[in-house]
């Protein structure tokens, strides 16, 4: 079986090398309608006409007039311009399949939270802040505002691939976790709660993460009633999506110090304009968007498409199908 | 049984009342010769004289002229002043005992390690550095910069109660851990090396994270020559001792790039003058000695002492004994 691929992924030489030397016996056709970065679609482009397999950005309306296409495999874990009902009905009728790439942006996501709960609980950021500024040695007063992070209580909202994996990252510093979820799925390892308890869970929280997708229901999830439930000191943290925070009542939580701190990778717009209140409110620490990304990340995103493309020669079931 | 226990503990009133009202049917009398600091020795204190127990920091040669006292439970891990052959020999052949505190500092410890390595994976500090300068959103620059603590080559130097618990944390990262020690005791769950198969190690490090203690052993351990033999662009961690380190040596390995960064919680003197080299050293963070800090500390240090005087009480193996 030989398939014709589609991709318009940006990839450095070695990484399109190890996607050419290890595709198999099958057509790669990479599109000259190279999509600015994994976040952005390309435009469409007259050769996924012929592929069966689309891995990269596809633009989402042409991708429905390519009659052989059966498989995109998306460079992204985020996919919500392939979220709206015309398209999964379209899509998935046709007995399509899209996959995202839930499992290479998992780690480092995780990673990214535990980081920031860490660097919360040893104070690194104030620490830098002397280190720029009068290089004091302030032993005590630093301790004295330090923290553990063992058994401690920590709320996440939504329980994906990220807060599965933070759930293991997690797990040697006995904390107790709650989950909040729309739909439990029965076979999460932590305490899940539904909507509804949400506000009992967040009165108990230390720490508040936020790993919402952005969806109809989720846009400004976190608003002011929310944070004003929260057990007053508590963190938050986001890698989600900035547009799931009302970042006006976040600033407030900040300034009233309702909330202990806020450490955020998302914001609503990005860039975050220089002259943003967050840059500068209380305890609020921002990376630029870079939550999911690591070094390797080009090489573990073709290791992830490689790999699924084993299971879809075999007809097997694919990794993080979410149509 | 009543006991005479002398602290010179300092401790904030509710802490001094909790061991009040959990020392059970024991005199206890707090010493005038107040300790500056856990980490400072008192001056002599005649009412040492009359004690079986001492909790805090005794002066050391006093302690040897108090013919009751049989037991010494410090408010440290670190015991470097209790730690001569004279003291050991003295002390010990009469049948006396001295314990630390390594199980109230080995959390904060080895979070604090785990702190650093997560905010070096991450990239948390460039990315504070940018917040506090021009407030830029180098997405694909930072992403590029960051990576992940998985799978990754750790090299522990010393193998204590914090080397332990920093393994147990580090588990769900799959890492590979190599501990250096002086003397393998067989029960360690990572791989074990004596410092003949240092160098060999050190070239396949990842990380470096040195929790020596000083001694005549360890002062000056992290040499030029060992800092050549890491691989080339691995970072450094210090939550040991500052004088275990070359800081010369340091600061040329960083300023070469031979070191990929250093994060230092320990330095030689205490404090880092502020026109050390060191605080402006390429990707040189700093933190001033607040590793074992926790803001739950004296409550911690007093629950130990009280667990370890109930076990003294019953004649039971008393914990964290180093004497």
């Amino acid at each position: 079986m030989s398939l014709t691929i589609w991709t318009n992924a940006q990839f450095d030489i070695p990484t399109r090398q190890k996607l050419l030397f290890e595709k198999g016996p099958h057509v790669l056709v990479f599109s000259n309608q190279l999509s600015a970065s994994n976040l952005a679609k390309a435009r469409p482009d007259p050769a996924m006409l012929e592929a069966d397999v689309a891995f990269g950005q596809p633009d989402p309306d042409f991708a429905l007039q390519c009659p052989r296409l059966r498989w995109i495999h998306l460079t992204t874990a985020g996919y919500t311009r392939y979220d709206g009902a015309a398209f999964r009905q379209t899509f998935g009728s046709r007995g399509s399949v899209l996959t995202n790439s839930s499992l290479v942006y998992n780690e480092p996501c995780a990673e990214h939270v535990l980081a920031f709960m860490m660097a919360q609980a040893r104070q690194l950021m104030p620490s830098l802040d002397s280190q720029r500024a009068d290089r004091a040695w302030p032993t005590l007063d630093r301790r004295a505002a330090t923290s553990l992070l063992l058994e401690q209580n920590v709320v996440l909202l939504g329980f994906g691939a990220i807060g599965h994996r933070l759930a293991e990252l997690l797990a040697p510093f006995r904390v107790k976790i709650t989950a909040v979820r729309r739909r439990p799925a029965g076979d999460e390892n932590v305490t899940v709660v539904t909507e509804d308890k949400l506000v009992e869970a967040l009165a108990t929280a230390d720490h508040v993460v936020n790993i919402l997708p952005e969806n109809p229901a989720t846009v400004g999830f976190v608003n002011a009633a929310r944070l004003a439930a929260i057990k007053p000191g508590a963190i938050f943290y986001n890698v989600g999506r900035g547009t799931t925070v009302d970042q006006d009542a976040l600033l407030a939580a900040l300034q009233s110090g309702q909330l202990g701190a806020a450490y955020l990778d998302v914001t609503d717009p990005e860039p975050l304009p220089p002259e943003h209140p967050l840059w500068s409110a209380p305890n609020c620490y921002i990376t630029p968007h870079s939550a999911g990304g690591h070094r390797t990340e080009p090489q573990r995103l073709v290791q992830h498409f490689l790999d699924n493309l084993r299971r879809f020669e075999k007809g097997d079931a694919l990794l993080d199908r979410v149509i």
